[in-house]
C-alpha cells in the first residue's frame, strides 16, 4: 500500500511536464522526494523551488496531504480502537460486527480528520498569506497566496518541505510567521488524539471530564522535551552562536530550533553553524521524535517517557510503572523497551553504514545528524544529503519508511502467527 | 568502600617519592590515574612510564591486582549465591544460616579466585618475559621479568596499563606477544563464572556435565561479538589504513583490536588513524563492554544478547524470550532493558557534556570515543584523555566508577526498602 503509493508517487514527479525548464532528475532522487513527501519528512536531494514548476509544487502538495492525513487518520483509528472511549464490552460487541463498526467508524474518523485539518490548515494559510503580502516579501496576492497555502500545509502535516529555496531564513526576525509556523507544527505533531480530546473538553465544558493517560503523557512529554530543547540549545549555544545576537533573538533561535527538531523540518539557520554538542542534542531529540497517533516519526515520546519511567520505577524499586495515578500495563514497558532498543540498534548501524558508505567525506556530527532526521522524519539537514551516493540514499530512504510507519509495526510485519508450543524451564542469568 | 579505596590509592599515588624526578602531578590526574587503575579501565591522563618509577609502578601494579581480584572475588561471588549450583532449598538453608555459609564460601571463593589469578598470571608472566628477554627487546633478564610481570597482571585484569610509554606499538608485529595478551585479556573478560565451569567440565571428564544457560549465553555472545568485531574492522579498513598491509598484518590488526575493544585496552596501533566508522563501531563495541562478573566494565555481554533475543521474540511474537532451550525470567529481562536503556542516555548525555566542556576542541569522532572507553572501563583511546578540562576528567572518573560497579548496582542504590502500598488502576497508552 505504502509502496505503492510510493511508486505512484515518484513517477508521478519524474514527468518532465512538472520539472522547471531545464531540470533533469535521476530515479533515485525522484524516489527519494515521493518518499521524503509522503512521509512527510522533508529531507531534499534536489531544491524543490529550483527543481520543480508550479504544477509539480501542487503535485508535492498532494503528496504531503495525502502522507499527512493517512497518518492522521491511521493514528486516530488505532487510537479510537484501543481507547479509552471504547470499554471492554463494546470493544467485544466490534469483533462481533466488526465489518460495519469499523467501516463506519473508519468514515466518520476520516471526516473528523478531514475538516480538521482543512479548518487548521486554511487559519495557517490566511495568515501566512496575509503577512507575506501585506509586509511585501512578494509582489502579488497569487504569489502570497500559493506561498502561504503551500507552507500552512507543509508546516501542519510537518512536512517541512519550502519552495522558497532557503527555508524560513528570510523569516528569521519575523515571529509573526514564525508563530504561525510554530502553532502548525506543534498541532501536528502534538498528536490527532490530543487535539479530538481537548476539542471535547472544550465542547462540553465539564469540570469532570478526564483526559486519557496517553493525552497527559504525550502532552506533558512534548511540553519538556520542547522546553529541554530549547535551555539545551540556549545553554551550548549562548558563547557561540548566540553570543552576539539579542535575547528575542536567542529565545527565538532555542525555541524554533528545538520545535522543528521534534518533528517538523524547517530551520530559520544553518544548522551546520552550531556547534558540535548543539547538533548532537539536536539528533538525540529527532530520534526521540514526536507523538504517536501524529505525523511525527521517530521512536516517539510516549516511548521515551515510558523508558525513564520504568528506570525511575526500578531505581525506587517499585514493581509498577506508574504516571499519573495509573499503572502502565506490562506490556507497554516491553514495547516500549523493544521499541526504544530496536530504534538505538538500527540508529547506531545506520551511522556506521552511512559514515562508511560516504567514506569519510561528511564529518560524523552530520551523518548522525541526518540518519537522525531521517529515521524521525524530521528532515532538517546539515546540508549533506543532496551530496550523498546513491547507497546511502536508499539506506535514508529506508530509515524514513521505518521511522513513518513506526518501529513495531516493522517489528509486527515479521510476526508469524503461531504460538509457541514448547515451554522451556526457566533459567536464571547474571545481568549488567 | 570503593571510595575509600580510590582516596587511599590517589593519596599514596599522589606522593612524589613514587614518581619520576621533576614529576609535579596535580590532584585530579592523580585520582584521575587511581580510580582508572582501580577500575582497571587503563585511560590515562599522563604517560605512566614517564611519571612514575618503579616502586611508583609497584603501587599501580598493586592497585590493579586489587581491583582485579575484588572484580572477580564479587562476580563469583554473586554467581555462586545466584547460580545454578544452589537450588532452591539449597539457597533457603543458607538464608537460615547465613552467615556462617556466606564467609565460608565467600572464604573458598576468595582462595579460588587468588589461586586461578596467580596462576594464570604466572604463566603470562613467564612467556612474556621469556619472549622480551630472548627476543631482545629488552637489556637485562632484571627487566624482562619487570616487564613481563606487570604486563601480564595488567592484562588478565584488563586494565590495559603499560609501561613501555606507547602500549604495545613495539610488538606490532610479533604475534608471539599478541597471541600471549590476547589470551590474558580473553581469560579476564570473559568471566570467571565460565572458567570455573570450564575447570569443572575438565576435572570431571563427564560427557553429561551441563553448562550453565549463564556460561552459554555469555561465551557465545563474547565469541560472536569478537569476530563481528575482527570482521568490521577488516571491511571498513581494508581500503584504508589496511589497504597497503599483508594479509597477516590485516588479521592481526583486526582482530587485535575487536580484542581489546571488549575490555583490554592494550593497542599495537594509534586508533585516530582508523577511519570514523571504525572508530565508532569500535566505540560501539566498548559501550556493550565484557562478561559480567568479569573485570570487564559497559552494559555486558548478557544484556546486549537478552535484548536482541527479546526484540526477536517479540518479533516472532512468542511470548517468551528463548536461548538454548531455556527460558529467560522476565525480571532478568526487564533488567536487561533497563541496563541497555540507561546506558544510552548515560552515553549520549555524557557525550553532550564532554562535548560541549572541550569547546569543540576535539572531534565528536574521538569524544565519542572517549565517553565509550571510560563507560566500558576499556581504555583505549584517541589520544584526547590527556588534554582534557578538569570538569572533563571528573566526568570520566564518574563513567569508570558507573562502567565499573555497574548501572544496575548505581540504580539499586538509590532504591528504598519500602514497597508499594497504593495499586493505580491500569490503563494502556499507544507505543511507538
Ligand atoms: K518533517
Ligand atoms: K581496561
Amino acid at each position: 500500500m505504502y509502496f505503492v503509493t510510493a511508486m505512484v508517487s515518484s513517477l508521478v514527479l519524474s514527468m518532465p511536464f512538472f520539472h522547471q525548464p531545464g531540470v533533469k532528475l535521476s530515479f533515485i532522487d525522484t524516489l527519494f522526494t515521493a518518499v521524503s513527501a509522503l512521509s512527510v519528512t522533508g529531507l531534499t536531494v534536489v531544491n524543490t523551488a529550483e527543481t520543480f514548476n508550479q504544477y509539480g509544487v501542487l503535485v508535492l502538495t498532494i503528496i504531503i496531504q495525502i502522507g499527512g492525513i493517512g497518518l492522521m487518520t491511521l493514528g486516530t483509528f488505532i487510537y479510537v480502537v484501543i481507547g479509552r472511549n471504547i470499554g471492554l464490552s463494546a470493544r467485544r460487541l466490534m469483533m462481533i460486527d466488526q465489518n460495519r463498526h469499523q467501516l463506519s467508524g473508519l468514515v466518520r474518523i476520516l471526516q473528523f480528520v478531514f475538516i480538521c485539518t482543512l479548518l487548521i490548515e486554511s487559519v495557517g494559510a490566511v495568515l501566512l498569506t496575509l503577512r507575506l503580502y501585506f509586509a511585501g516579501y512578494v509582489d502579488s496576492f497569487k504569489h502570497a497566496f500559493y506561498y502561504g497555502t503551500f507552507h500552512s500545509i507543509s508546516a501542519f502535516t510537518n512536512a517541512g518541505f519550502d519552495i522558497f529555496g532557503n527555508s524560513l531564513y528570510n523569516f528569521q526576525h519575523d515571529y509573526f510567521i514564525q508563530t504561525v509556523i510554530i502553532i502548525l507544527l506543534v498541532l501536528g505533531a502534538i498528536g490527532f488524539p490530543v487535539l479530538i480530546e481537548t476539542w471535547e473538553y472544550v465542547k462540553r465544558r465539564d469540570r469532570k471530564f478526564r483526559f486519557s493517560l496517553f493525552t497527559k503523557i504525550t502532552t506533558t512529554t512534548f511540553i519538556i522535551l520542547l522546553l529541554i530543547g530549547t535551555l539545551g540549545v540556549f545553554l551550548l549555544e549562548n558563547n557561540n552562536f548566540l553570543a552576539d545576537k539579542s535575547w528575542h533573538e536567542k529565545l527565538s533561535y532555542s525555541f524554533f530550533n528545538s520545535v522543528t527538531a521534534r518533528n517538523g523540518g524547517f530551520s530559520t539557520m544553518d544548522i551546520a553553524q552550531f556547534t558540535a554538542p548543539t547538533q548532537f542534542l539536536l539528533s538525540t531529540m529527532m530520534v526521540i521524535g514526536a507523538s504517536p497517533s501524529s505525523v511525527g516519526g521517530g521512536i516517539r515520546t510516549t516511548t521515551f517517557a515510558i523508558v525513564l519511567l520504568t528506570i525511575l520505577a526500578y531505581a525506587k524499586g517499585n514493581t509498577e510503572v506508574r504516571a499519573f495515578h495509573r499503572r502502565i500495563h506490562q506490556d507497554d514497558v516491553m514495547k516500549s523497551f523493544v521499541v526504544f532498543s530496536s530504534a538505538m540498534l538500527l540508529v547506531v548501524s545506520s551511522v556506521i553504514c552511512l559514515d562508511a558508505f560516504e567514506a569519510q567525506r561528511h564529518s560524523l556530527n552530520s551523518v548522525i545528524f541526518e540518519v537522525s532526521s531521517a529515521f524521525g522524519t524530521t528532515g532538517l539537514s546539515m546540508g549533506i544529503t543532496s551530496n550523498l551516493g546513491t547507497d546511502s540514499k536508499i539506506l535514508l530512504i529506508i530509515l524514513m519508511f521505518i521511522g513513518r510507519i513506526g518501529l513495531l509495526s516493522v517489528l509486527l510485519f515479521f510476526r508469524r502467527e503461531k504460538k509457541a508450543k514448547i515451554r522451556y524451564p526457566e533459567e536464571r542469568v547474571i545481568i549488567g
